[in-house]
């Protein structure tokens, strides 16, 4: 039998800073924009939302922000997370091709989502915040903001998805644990919650509603901050630790890799991945080939227009400019729920502009046929997300073994699928289907666009 | 904010052989007993069930017993497994306690059984089988031996617990994942099933019906094999690679335990953290105080009677000498599914006999207390049987704290709870309750047991 081989890191090597790819851009990225002036905001038109140094990270062009200590005490509890070269997967699927899987399945809640979820509480706490608001999809992000606030004294509200809420009882169980509170959205706990509720008493909810109900929460109240989970650039710039990390460990199996692929939902765990490898491209090091997998039901980067949006659907947001879908625009149901947003990081987006990565989209039925592959290769059970990624390292490794070529590829394997079991019922009983999102409901989400244009 | 330190060996110190515990008693084992004859049987009656290496390590008396290189192999995915020292929760219970715990949550399975699992699947490998048929209770057992299974390219049959089929359908969904069959038992495939059917159609199922299906399904196949596991004298043994990596990580933290606490079910876990520990004081080293903790529901330990007695139901096991509660005894529902067996380990028995160790009894509603603040503190989910070695560390701790003495306490968490959501669900919903066993029940079981008495 083949060995799957464990590339791990002493404590000591764990990062003392975050890799900020702002520095290293060809290019700056756009501007955010206030909704009403269509001028560039700064930094006090955040101040409501967030804590002070979040919003300086959110802008910052510095190469290397330091990690606080008391952030790296609590990333040690799993930190730095396992590097696996997937020797029984490569032989299972006899390819020449050299796949290594980083994992943050490791961490408490499950998912790379702490690595974000400890900072911002631990700057939240800092700056004297006692509560924070934020929404979740299918729970991870919730769960690892639940986990972050019990250990820094933080009270949690999440507002979840209600279809999540109601599907998924046993993510709410996990923040409870965590001491967090769970609320479905939309609630009538909030003017956009109430507003929604008055149009469809039974709407099923969705991120983009989540978003509006939290931000609206912490706006309204002086001792509570919003915390976001994915798509801003100081959420990106915290899972850097993972790439960091992946790159000592490579230089550790004396191997450097030809392409990196991550699934995208807001594009967290795929910066986190692959930022620090391109920062080292742009800085004159090796090309690698950088690809994003994305659910063919919700495909941003794909099939998203480059333009200013809105991050949520009550519009209370600055304006971004991403790949959107629009921000009214709703997905149909799949089983990755971290990856139904309308949006994509304005980072992400931005180097796909610059054609620095590419973009594939997949379906739900394939990802699940990957991610059992994997697991009766590897042992472990990925989440649906991460599934996009299993599905997107196989096929470029199935590629290499059609075409003879020993190729490297790195992937990350961002969570693992322990409160998904649902979905792996549902695979096996054929109860899934491939949804197409509606043309039409797209066609008018786009048109429904702001007409905002970048700053000259 | 305490730091939660994690101790970590590297791969090169990972076991290289087993410790039996055998070789360092003060008194042997009482022997196993045919049921027909009395006499004590020979290696050659287990052969139908177990591969001729597993069944020679069952009676070896040798201290150390080289762990094959193919396994050590798959075990580097996951160990050396961590070892924390659990400051947060020191602070939270303002205790000069120092508590450690071994976390064996970080195997695929999410639990300590892969380590014999592993070993057991190589064996029968090794020895050409092709089948192998086991029982599950809340499923933990069946997940690992699902993940081996797939690693060797053997097919497994797990007879799960009717009554945790019908509410784990995600413990179900995992070892399907890993290409395993899952049956519930009582089920009409065997002999036994179909026996107990024809009394009561729904009949809920126990662990030591499933036992009897299990055995039955190998016993009537050539090429099929039994796996258990707990109990038994080989699985006890390929768990303590947990005590030896426990032991390397206390000396690098420069400490050594006053006191060990295990949860006990069947034995294994409890076993793999302690008997190391208690070889080396049975060789002149340390005393330490061993805690064995189990479910007041089903109190083999505390409230069993010490008897030969029959490892399943349907009698088709041999006769073993250990802390029983009668086979035909059925605990009251509780969610610590693993810890719903009639007997206990037969060496865990012994050792209890001698003196060797301690053993307490809890109820649910107060582990799961203690799970919750073990999460909130420590961030990880313990499994409900993990609950109780919780529960018996904080309530050691806390005895510390009102004495004013410093001890080092070391516990065994097993296992996390990803999987038994609904469990913690019921706890917050307050839908929890203690239910004992029935006295009479009890009584009647006991007086049933066979009239066998050890060999002089």
């Amino acid at each position: 039998m083949a060995e799957t081989v464990k590339y791990l890191l002493d404590e000591s090597r764990l990062p003392k800073t975050w890799y900020n790819l702002a520095a290293d851009l060809p290019k700056p990225l756009p501007p955010v924009l206030h909704p009403g002036t269509g001028q560039p905001i700064g930094p006090g038109d955040l101040a409501p939302l967030f804590p002070m140094a979040l919003i300086m990270q959110e802008v910052s062009t510095e190469r290397e922000i330091e990690i606080p200590e008391p952030v790296r005490e609590v990333y040690r509890q799993w930190r730095p997370s396992p590097l696996f070269r997937a020797r029984r997967l490569e032989k299972a699927l006899q390819t020449p091709a050299k796949i290594y899987y980083k994992y943050e399945g490791v961490s408490p809640a499950g998912s790379h989502k702490p690595n974000t979820a400890v900072a911002q509480a631990f700057y939240n706490k800092q700056e004297g915040v006692k509560k924070l608001s934020t929404e979740t999809g299918a729970g991870q992000w919730g769960s690892a903001l639940a986990f972050a606030g019990a250990l820094f004294g933080l009270d949690v509200q999440v507002f979840m998805v209600k279809v999540s809420y109601d599907q998924k009882p046993y993510r709410r169980a996990l923040m409870e644990t965590y001491g967090a509170r769970c609320i479905a959205s939309p609630s009538n706990q909030t003017q956009s919650g109430k507003a929604i509720l008055a149009q469809r008493a039974d709407h099923p909810g969705s991120l983009g509603i989540a978003i509006s109900e939290a931000v609206e929460v912490a706006a309204q109240s002086d001792d509570t901050k919003y915390s976001l989970g994915s798509v801003l650039n100081h959420v990106l710039l915290h899972q850097t630790v993972v790439g960091q990390e992946a790159m000592a460990q490579l230089e550790m199996a004396g191997d450097y890799p030809d392409m990196i692929v991550g699934c995208t939902g807001g594009g967290s765990n795929f910066a986190g991945i692959a930022f620090p490898f391109l920062g080292a491209q742009l800085r004159g090091g090796k090309k690698v080939r950088i690809v994003a997998v994305e659910p063919a039901a919700c495909p941003s980067l794909t099939r998203g227009k480059y333009a200013y949006d809105f991050g949520d659907t009550g519009h209370l947001t600055p304006l971004v400019k991403m790949h959107t879908l629009g921000s009214t625009f709703t997905p149909p149901g799949f089983h990755a729920g971290g990856l139904r947003y309308h949006g994509m990081a304005p980072m992400v987006s931005h180097i796909k502009e610059l054609g620095l990565i590419d973009a594939v989209s997949y379906h739900q039925i394939q990802c699940f046929e990957a991610g059992v592959r994997f697991a009766r290769a590897e042992g472990i059970v990925p989440a649906p997300e991460a599934n996009h990624a299993v599905k997107g390292a196989i096929d470029e490794a199935l590629k290499c073994k059609a075409e003879g070529k020993t190729r490297t590829i790195l992937f990350n394997l961002c969570g693992h699928g322990h409160f998904d079991m649902q979905a792996y019922t549902d695979y096996f009983a054929g109860k899934l289907t491939d949804q197409s999102y509606d043309e039409s409901e797209l066609a008018m989400a786009l048109a429904g666009l702001p007409s905002v244009a970048e700053p000259a």
